[in-house]
């Protein structure tokens, strides 16, 4: 053995183990490269326009807010006061809908950590809206704050997850007009990727952007690109009540983006067929995005999908089905034909453990949403049954799969070096292609470097444990939340935050946050 | 409650448990009616066509038997008898590749079961080539006849599984001569679908055909299509020895298909790079076609893609990944650039236990092969471990992802009556669709029919003993072995192969097989 590799090998015993976790890069965009899967043909997708047009023109939507039917109502659309039920005709839709950017830059904190969310990009958001927290160690219980620090340390190490997160877990121990206080504090300082908002009413709303503008100025130069953005699940069947219509009125007036997400499970807020839940869907993501465009003309939206169905022997919403594939692959389709960036999402299961079905689940909505060119894909790590639980290890489970996601879509090299004939012909018909000269260069980095999926052979993996997926999965986030390390902020700008959230809390106490 | 209702509800309470397994309809063909998701351009395709072209004209490939060299040489390619080393070059590929027919129906002992192999079909076909069995009950152990028997079983039964079983554990406790017989007696007594045949060396292939001859007549009336085929992984890199193409050219002669498969694990077979396992991987492929079509023009071919990374820190097969699934997309385009039949792969992955990992790799492979228009697709259901293992309850994990692939493939009903806009206009913008005339009419079929992913709440899955994916899988292939029915058979012939078998182990007992 030589001198030099004597001494690589003794630095390599002395450091620290490894994972290969930590080898997946951070990059700054992912594109999808080849042409979206496409389900349905241009006369399908104008059909399914036709129907949903039809819906709007003649059942109409309830919006729940008089701001959003004065609104409707000076732009010409017919309007019932009292019922709060307008009935916009496709013209004024096809014509608000037209004013929405296809693409914005959803910035960051830290600039380097701004995205592009719209064209053939991707960007993953891990599970949000879960109630529970769930890890091999202490089982399922309701999420509380130290939760979703943890959870949010470990989003920021995590360079597959472009997005901060939103509701992590509900904070079962903070009071409820403070929870929107302490999770945006939170996102700003633990982590300076991106991060949403709450949008919900107009208190909450306020308080977002107030918050924003301590993070980027006074004026947030939305003509930049948003700093927050918030999700609106439409109240299908084709209503919007006042707490999605305040948080749409708000932000869209500050020019930070709604991700306006008809929540359809067939067979219960729409018909059983996925041809009527899927007009559906588009009938109310349209109008809502229209509304917006209403208060202000521009003002980033994305087009969301949610359209799964029901399990009609219980009720219960199934995730992960072929049906779910479909409006995935059809609600790309549509939103592309209006111009508009695509929200999916990437994990979608209901399974109570993280086990095989979790897993195959999960793939069933990661694949249609990363071949439909899904823009920015909710729930893409750690959702567990039914998106009630944010799951610790399937977070990790999930990240596997994104950054393979990551490394299939850079595609292969093609070069003459990389078809290395001269290699071919050197190894010719006999032998293995492991010592030479082209793979001893290449070896550490030739492949996409796994970091949780075993692939020792029985003797090996049974000796050192025979641990499952899951229990590896456990190790794994705790080197990772081990191994955070704060972003570093300006601390006038955090003092700042944390004098906002201190006084607001007070002053929110006996206030209705959604009057 | 009616009468009619309560009669109903008896006879259900009456009934024997019901699995919705058994609803999952048996398709006489499987179709792809979208088109295939391509990442390489026609320029790319066309470069690598060129590059594995210089390889076979420059570096060349070893066929380690007489009668193929002479094929070579006859045909007029540069040959050296010594070294068994063919050069042939592209304008001789090229030509006898365009003999082989794009496609061909695998014909069964039930003509209902023949399928057709080619144009945007897609077939499953379980695990072949393990060595080992594992369930939850009895743990991983060498197989024996026993386990071959009840896989046979169950894949009779399974409707998705649509071609009968090849060596799906190796039979530890038959001897090695008579192998290959009892395989064949087995698979086609116990199903009535297609099933391979072993296509090692001259002496089993002559029996194989033997066989098929009892089963379907003195001519096999090859014009009909293959009764029968094999498999042939390529000795990568660039070599085919004696066995492989004693089965290529006993199977080509009688008509019966070959799926030629170079099985490449890039840095191991090949140079370390993606675009050199491919175009090696197209070399030899078409090596091997070109040479079936000298002993047999127009004989049914399948062109094979089993190209995937080593893990470079191990020289461990890597099942699952980035790297394999750009080899299978790539592979069926390069196919039908040629007009040829394309076989992939469908669970592959290398964990030792059926959970997370497992089905998360085999999605890798499963949607990779679905979407590029994958014709047959080995190793659809039960593989574990790389391949070394047959899991059943693996088996059962896959065939609900492959039960969901052909319910997605058949697409949404488009129809007035499935956007049933009155329904939308009935519920309006409030109450739900459960009670619905459209969709109480449609509630038991409407949806993709789950038999293993559980739904049920985390409550009600505690209480019903809070099984995960694997212990309920356990229970179903009981249940799918328990309800096992033997496929109607001719007395005569059956009792004619089992008279071969008997005849045929006794002669081959002093036999060199490979001779």
């Amino acid at each position: 053995m030589s001198r030099t590799r004597r001494r690589a090998n003794r630095n390599n015993n002395h450091r620290k183990p490894h994972s290969s976790f930590f080898d997946i890069p951070y990059r700054p965009i992912v594109r999808n490269q080849w042409a979206p899967y496409e389900i349905a043909g241009p006369d399908r997708i104008a059909e399914i326009h036709d129907k949903s047009m039809q819906i709007l023109e003649n059942t109409g939507m309830r919006f729940m807010d008089e701001e959003a039917i004065d609104l409707w109502e000076k732009a010409g659309a017919k309007v019932d006061h009292k019922r709060q039920h307008v009935w916009p005709d496709r013209g004024l839709i096809e014509e608000l809908v037209a004013k929405a950017p296809s693409s914005f830059t959803f910035r960051a904190r830290n600039p380097k950590r701004s995205r592009l969310i719209g064209e053939n990009s991707i960007n993953f958001f891990s599970a949000a809206g879960t109630v529970f927290a769930n890890d091999l160690d202490r089982g399922r219980r309701p999420g509380v704050q130290e939760d979703w620090v943890k959870l949010a340390k470990i989003a920021q190490m995590t360079n597959v997850i472009h997005i901060g997160p939103l509701q992590t877990v509900v904070l079962h121990d903070v009071p409820v007009h403070a929870k929107h206080l302490e999770m945006f504090l939170m996102a700003s300082t633990i982590l300076d990727k991106p991060h949403m908002g709450v949008s919900h009413g107009y208190v909450i709303p306020s308080d977002v952007i107030e918050m924003a503008k301590i993070v980027h100025g006074e004026d947030l130069k939305p003509e930049l690109g948003p700093v927050t953005g918030g999700v609106v699940n439409v109240n299908s069947p084709l209503s919007y009540d006042d707490r999605m219509l305040g948080g749409m009125i708000s932000f869209g007036r500050a020019g930070q983006f709604i991700v306006v997400t008809p929540f359809i499970l067939a067979g219960a807020m729409s018909p059983v067929t996925m041809a009527a839940a899927i007009a559906q869907q588009n009938a109310e993501a349209l109008a809502g995005i229209a509304l917006i465009q209403l208060v202000r003309p521009g003002a980033p939206v994305i087009y969301g999908g949610f359209t799964t169905n029901v399990d009609l022997k219980s009720g219960a919403p199934a995730f992960g089905t072929p049906e779910g594939a479909w409006a995935f692959f059809i609600g790309a389709q549509l939103a592309r034909r209006y111009g508009l960036p695509y929200r999916g999402s990437g994990s979608l299961n209901t399974s109570n453990v993280p086990d095989g079905q979790a897993m195959s689940e999960s793939m069933w909505s990661l694949w249609p949403v990363v071949m439909s060119h899904t823009n920015l894909v909710f729930h893409a790590a750690g959702w567990l049954e039914s998106g009630l639980t944010f799951s610790y290890e399937k977070f990790i489970m999930d990240c596997e799969n994104l950054a393979m996601v990551e490394h299939m879509l850079a595609g292969p090299e093609w070069s003459d070096d990389a078809y290395s004939l001269e290699s071919i012909d050197e190894i010719g018909t006999a032998g293995h292609h492991f010592g030479t000269a082209h793979t001893q260069a290449r070896y550490q980095t030739a492949f996409y470097p796994n970091f949780l999926h075993d692939r020792r052979n029985n003797g090996t993996w049974l000796e050192g444990g025979g641990e499952d997926t899951a229990q590896r999965a456990n190790r794994l986030w705790k080197e990772v939340l081990k191994a955070y390390e704060k972003p570093p902020i300006d601390s006038n700008m955090e003092q700042a935050l944390q004098e906002y959230v201190t006084r607001r809390t007070k002053e929110l106490e006996n206030v209705a946050l959604y009057d």
